[in-house]
């Protein structure tokens, strides 16, 4: 099978840093061109691949401030639908505008929604639906509106996060530093159960950063350790007591949740969007409902088995599971033609 | 020949008041109809022909802040493009990014650039160069690296413009509320010729009227008159005794300046843009080059015959010369296909 994929142009694929859509499809394309799918990559012109890379755009528009991402976005959608002869499934992760092009080729298209930036797209993805097929990243994100071929939840590469038996007795907040994600009740619980918390992320919102969050760093009972890379990550992921994700929206899937668990580190969380999904209430970390309960779960968390953690990522999580579900998405599509 | 117009959606089709593209769309689309070609209309849904009109958006985005402009636009574009089929030629008003779709579909398509709002969006016109057909507006706004069927000025409905031999003795400014425009540089000459301004338009920058304009409005000397919808404006641009439009930008066309002489109303211009091909100098208005030379001009204007104005508005600038232009243009691709 011929696939394209389509990935965003906002970071590179895979990001430097930052950037989870191109970080999935990244993973997603390397573990199909290991499996010996033809893959094409459509992407920015220094992106990484193992498959073919098409790129109209040599650099990502949020690197590169010369980039007008609109005119960047168009023309680099418009080339894999230009191109879409050459392949038998092309696989979107380009949010909704390339649904807008779909009609216009034989070749079918698949579309993994990524999250709903907004009520306001939801037409876009009414107009097609029946015609593209859609792929749910989460139980959770699926709008009762829609139609879908399958869930998929994202898998990672299990060798960049090995098991770490041992941990360094800190608490860890890892994500966008932004009040959707909790920082503030992380730093909370952190002080009442006496523990150090370490801070890892990019800063979204500089307003929260400055009146939430940097008070309360010291650099001992909070530390906050800025952009963390992927090398440094599984150290950082790995080496602590527990994932604090007391988030304040519905997210569609966390990536670096399921990063923790393949390290070993159990999460404590709010029931919040896909969590259920991913969390394994009393074995791979504790679903909580409030600052009083996370406080109680962090006092119980030294009893969950760290190498429970671990099967449950490499069993449920894995860039090959993730892979090989998409193969059977790609086949519904061809078969149907 | 069967003719689908793609008109923006950021005003209605034909705008309110402001709208200089729709306004255009508009024109070609009532005068082809009446031609007794068969026009389909791609606008916001209330908007008004006697074609068939399409409209995906019930209303436009710069009228109504819940609309979505990105979603809004892509689903609006589709549409005529999933239609390609039941139309001889796409005729595209609404920019670069009906480009992207155009070599999905069999139907040629001929694109009018109303103007480049910024050479980042050059990359899309160059790569489609060849494929589309593209129709400048005027020689001056002809880009070297784009190849063009045509140049085709646009026409007004005269009859909605009648000749007003007499004058009211005012000097007029016309326009947005905008540096580009010179709306500080006409207050000058008038204040200079003695001669009261009335100034009519759109604030497009509220700290350039705060400051530039503002203070000299006295209701006397210099008048503002708001926006002026299509009613009062053939009383405003004919009672005029002449129109100041001293630029400092280039200016693709202006719509306002044939609007003017077909009133009878002479120009008093900067030669920046279109306006060597629009006014006749020494005929129908006088080209300058400073304030000094505007002063003059305007001591001089009253020898200009108003008739003349009228009789080259009519010749070269009626909605029938473009109709008929444009005519010639789809022909021309119709034969190609």
């Amino acid at each position: 099978m011929r696939i394209a994929l389509l990935s965003p142009i906002s970071w590179r694929t895979p990001p430097r840093h930052y950037g989870p859509w191109e970080s999935v499809v990244s993973l997603l394309a390397e573990e199909l061109v290991r499996m010996g799918m033809n893959i094409t990559l459509f992407a920015t012109g220094d992106s990484q691949t193992q498959g073919q890379l098409i790129a109209v755009c040599p650099r990502a528009y949020s690197e590169n401030s010369s980039v007008d991402p609109k005119v960047a976005e168009c023309l680099h959608i418009s080339e894999v639908f230009e191109r879409s002869n050459d392949f038998d499934v092309i696989h979107n992760h380009f949010d909704f505008l390339p649904l807008t092009y779909s009609k216009l080729v034989q070749t079918p298209v698949v579309t993994t929604i990524h999250g709903f930036s907004s009520p306001s797209i939801l037409p876009v993805y009414r107009k097609y639906n029946g015609h593209s097929h859609y792929v749910a990243i989460s139980e959770a994100d699926r709008s009762p509106e829609l139609d879908y071929i399958a869930t998929i939840h994202h898998g990672i590469d299990l060798l960049l996060f090995p098991f770490s038996e041992i941990h360094e007795g800190y608490l860890l907040f890892f994500g966008r530093i932004h009040p959707d994600k909790g920082v503030r009740e992380a730093i909370e619980v952190a002080r009442r159960s006496g523990i150090p918390l370490k801070i890892a992320g990019i800063i979204q919102d500089e307003e929260y950063f400055r009146t939430s969050v940097e008070p309360f760093i010291d650099g001992e009972a909070v530390e906050y350790l800025g952009v963390v890379g992927p090398t440094q990550r599984p150290r950082i992921l790995g080496s602590a007591l527990a994932l604090l994700h007391l988030i304040d929206f519905n997210e569609p899937f966390g990536l670096s949740l399921v990063e923790s668990l393949a390290c070993g580190t159990p999460i404590i969380a709010y029931p919040r969007g896909s969590i259920s999904e991913i969390v394994r209430h009393g074995e791979t970390g504790y679903v909580v409902r409030d600052i009083e309960d996370a406080v109680n779960a962090v006092a119980n968390v030294r009893s969950l088995d760290r190498f429970v953690c671990r099967k449950d990522a490499e069993r449920r999580f894995s860039h090959t599971r993730m892979a090989n579900d998409y193969i059977l998405a790609y086949r519904k599509l061809v078969e149907a033609v």
